[in-house]
């Protein structure tokens, strides 16, 4: 990962949730959302998971919207009582949250439905945030400062995600290539695998080993801000791989 | 959460692995580590996910070690040279990796494979560890002091936590309790669960939302660690959420 480029955008994922943290739910979102960086040029850096509870929340989102370009939030922007993502990032940003009078309206105009105390807790954002749009069902996430805050529900988080991109200072897109060993294992890649990423320090090379019925081997996946510089890398790991005796060697689609 | 509670048994996991923050690979070790603890009477409080960087890893896992009773990581235990988690361990410890001979014995037992540097790798464990027996294929996972590193293969880090488990000192075990509501949105359950839920504050009380072509509803989570007192908190609250005119409320079983 090249850590010390200097169009390196960064991000961070916060996932606020007990529900992933008992192992009840299995949590999609940070899949997701790498992919979705990665396609606007900005690179995960880390993920963190942790519970329901305000001082959490708030400790992990002050580290990490200090150390990365970006944060994104996922969960706990609901009506129930254990919905306490907008307090805890109010309270980490040291603003009030007010009732936003567009969220209500919105709320009012879906179903006619009564605004109860519970239904208004998910119109409450922090003073100086901008609305994350929801094209999804229920209210808004929202943004302040560098950190975007979006629903836990995996559809609705991904519709979410579609208006933050254009939010983004995207670095270098990332380009990738995939390199498919069929019938080596990973003890014989590494050798001439490391030989090529060590003459590519700027380059990320991962190898993925892969086993079952139908056989074993290990995809090697090629990172890489500049296209023509990773083809060349492309052939020159197979070239290596062949040198060093390996047979099934194949570029496949990266997906 | 119970953060508080004398007897609280506390774990981080910490996922080690670019594929992951690069959306190329979708976890699910956390989901399975945390209903493994779970079972074991120890929380999991927090969950990282950290790239292939040396620094990245010592920093995060000397934070989590100091702060949880148990950390377990997954992931970079394999032979290529991005396979750093042995390294980065050591380093955190302040200890030497050394090659360990039950190790190697296990490796040429195998298959006869030739032991090249690659594999030779797989053998290094840090000072003053212990193994971690691995059922399925390949070298051990070791443990050292109160971490425990596992593969990142989802079915080899499975079968190395039935290892783990008799080396955890175990709070209470947990129960959990569910009570399906359907046909009423959290909009309307939320202020009957959470008079409930702020009458035992010693319970964890969640609400999970559900919608889809058979309908919408919640199911709300209690957990706790007393299985009678728990009981009676079930009956109060299918009463309280009856008592707010929500009809369809029963209590299903909990997977």
């Amino acid at each position: 990962m090249p850590d010390t480029a200097p169009d390196r955008v960064t991000a961070a994922v916060m996932i606020i949730g007990d529900e992933i943290l008992s192992g009840r739910t299995q949590d999609t979102n940070l899949r997701d959302i790498a992919r979705y960086l990665a396609v606007h040029g900005v690179d995960l850096a880390e993920a963190r998971t942790v519970p329901d509870v305000h001082e959490e929340i708030v400790a992990a989102l002050n580290a990490l919207r200090a150390r990365y370009d970006y944060v994104i939030t996922t969960g706990g922007i609901g009506p129930t009582h254990d919905d306490i993502t907008a307090d805890a990032v109010a309270a980490a940003f040291g603003v009030e949250l007010y009732e936003n009078e567009e969220i209500i309206a919105l709320l009012k105009a879906r179903s006619g439905l009564e605004l109860n105390a519970a239904r208004r807790r998910m119109a409450r954002v922090p003073e100086g945030g901008e609305l994350v749009r929801n094209p999804v069902s229920g209210p808004p996430g929202f943004m302040i400062g560098n950190v975007f805050v979006l629903a836990g529900v995996p559809s609705i988080m991904r519709g979410m995600l579609e208006d933050v991109g254009h939010r983004l200072k995207g670095g270098a897109v990332t380009v990738s290539r995939t390199v498919r060993v069929e019938g080596s294992g990973e003890g014989v890649i590494a050798a001439p695998l490391e030989a090529v990423a060590k003459a590519h320090r700027d380059m990320s090379l991962g190898s993925y080993p892969f086993f079952g019925d139908a056989g074993y081997g290990s995809n090697l996946v090629l990172r890489g801000r500049d296209p023509v510089e990773l083809a060349a890398v492309v052939d020159e790991l197979i070239a290596a791989l062949k040198g060093a005796g390996i047979e099934s060697v194949t570029e496949i689609e990266t997906a």
